[in-house]
């Protein structure tokens, strides 16, 4: 029997390609970030990312237009957000049924316009093509200034690991396609509180911490009863539900007291854990600090 | 009744985005030429396309997978040498169905790598994501030095058109899935006899001279028998069938004829006909040199 996609899963066929794929110079930083790091003249570096939202997986045909558009981009600039970045210019490529209202595809526009407007983001191209079902990909292009890049590979043992808003139930909620991408919260922790790791939780805080710590060869104590949940959602859905779009950071003991130390503004980080040293392990800290175990179940694309 | 996009067309829906979307004071020209053209430091403005191919529209199924990979990054490259550029890096979605054999995946990639390598293409990022039908969407980077940058506006009365290669019949022979992309021909141009406009063949000869035309606010005689027509082609199906990929260009008639003199190399170059000062109007002279009609179809995306 031939292998299927379905039984290697997203991680493996990420890998897959990983792997095989051609680079050169500069590229920095390729598959397996957030986004892309290429060498720029000047003082940042170039960052590069895209992703995909396809009708009844990430949207149906009822769901409002203007927030697929919001969302479309919104994933995009939260990957520029989880480098230390901001993002710049994007292109759009939009797969429509031929009997798709104009007034949808407007619709899909005013949402990507206004939150291009609100991070200055250049629409500039894109490509439109016929489908049965409605697709909408983004490509982002966005800078970071050398100094302030944040990737999945720094996180170090002793680190606190943060989180910058509740979790859980993101679907249930419509937080998935109306969340505002940490650019605000970005900014302020790499000009202020550089973390030593990041990444957006896309996947589920235990998928996307894992990532983390796989990058950085680490471990981590998550705190139970710290790790906060969207009203109404389980412990289970806080560590498990993907599309959050929060960040997810470590930084130093030291500056993780800072940040806790800090006058309160509208800016909100959750400390949930710190960062052991045994490589890709992650342990559940109860009440009591008894260490417990816990079925981890991520987001599953294939 | 409400508009459906099936009465707007793409060139309709095309025009709609445009006038719509948020742009910035670094984007130099956005939508509207074959790639966007964004400032940069140094010596190079930044280029920036995206093209989405979708199974049962672009190909099928039993299509070689390799060649849709190459496809997919080639008919992006296409778009760079139209602008005089050379292609750096890529970010590629793919949507893949669960049931789709790990061996299909991995031949798209070993065509996008194949082409990625010859070209100097890094290819950086992507996403994933499970879908019905295939699709792959290609967002590109590139270069251009400042002062080889060619657009699709600047044609001028009295400017000669040239193609790269035969024209026609693309779907039917495969060379719309096996191209080379024609960098070394723009490469070759642009530093020796740069055009004064500049547009890759996708939707057809007569529609893409039709957006020089508008863009450059002129018109055109087109030599009848002179358009290289690929073997077994009809006039018509050289004139209207999409996906050659080959380079439409103009060049002043001075160099043109310096252009015809050049010794012969494996470039080839084929004078199609000249710019003329009526805005948009396209002609036909027959062999005797007398004007005649010609009735245009042009490739139809919705």
């Amino acid at each position: 029997m031939k292998n299927k996609l379905s039984q290697l899963g997203e991680f493996g066929l990420i890998s897959l390609i990983r792997k095989n794929v051609h680079s050169t110079k500069d590229v920095l930083l390729g598959i397996g970030d957030d986004t892309a790091v290429l060498s720029a003249q000047g003082s940042c570096h170039q960052l590069f990312t895209t992703d995909m939202l396809l009708e009844d997986v990430h949207f149906t045909r009822r769901t409002n237009a203007r927030a697929i558009g919001h969302k479309a981009l919104a994933c995009n600039i939260s990957d520029i957000a989880a480098m230390g970045g901001l993002p710049s210019a994007a292109v759009i490529s939009l797969g429509l049924p031929a009997e798709v209202e104009i007034d949808f595809v407007k619709e899909i526009y005013r949402g990507i316009n206004a939150l291009a407007k609100r991070f200055s983001v250049a629409i500039v191209g894109g490509d439109t093509v016929r489908s049965e079902k409605i697709i909408i990909n983004v490509a982002l292009l966005g800078w970071v200034k050398k100094q302030e890049l944040v990737t999945r590979s720094g996180a170090r043992q002793g680190d606190m690991i943060f989180v910058t808003g509740p979790l859980g139930k993101s679907f249930e909620t419509g937080k998935h396609l109306s969340f505002t991408p940490r650019v605000a919260e970005s900014q302020f922790l790499v000009k202020r509180f550089l973390p030593t790791a990041m990444i957006d939780i896309s996947d589920g805080l235990s998928v996307d911490l894992g990532h983390i710590l796989k990058e950085s060869r680490v471990g981590a104590y998550l705190w139970e009863e710290k790790i906060p949940k969207t009203k109404g959602a389980t412990l289970s859905q806080a560590l498990s539900d993907g599309e959050d779009f929060e960040l997810l950071f470590t930084v130093s003991q030291k500056t993780g007291k800072q940040l806790m130390r800090r006058r309160k503004d509208q800016l909100q980080f959750y400390p949930i854990g710190e960062i052991i040293d045994s490589p890709k392990r992650l342990k559940f800290l109860d009440n009591a600090g008894k260490e417990k175990d816990f079925p981890l179940i991520g987001y599953k694309h294939f």
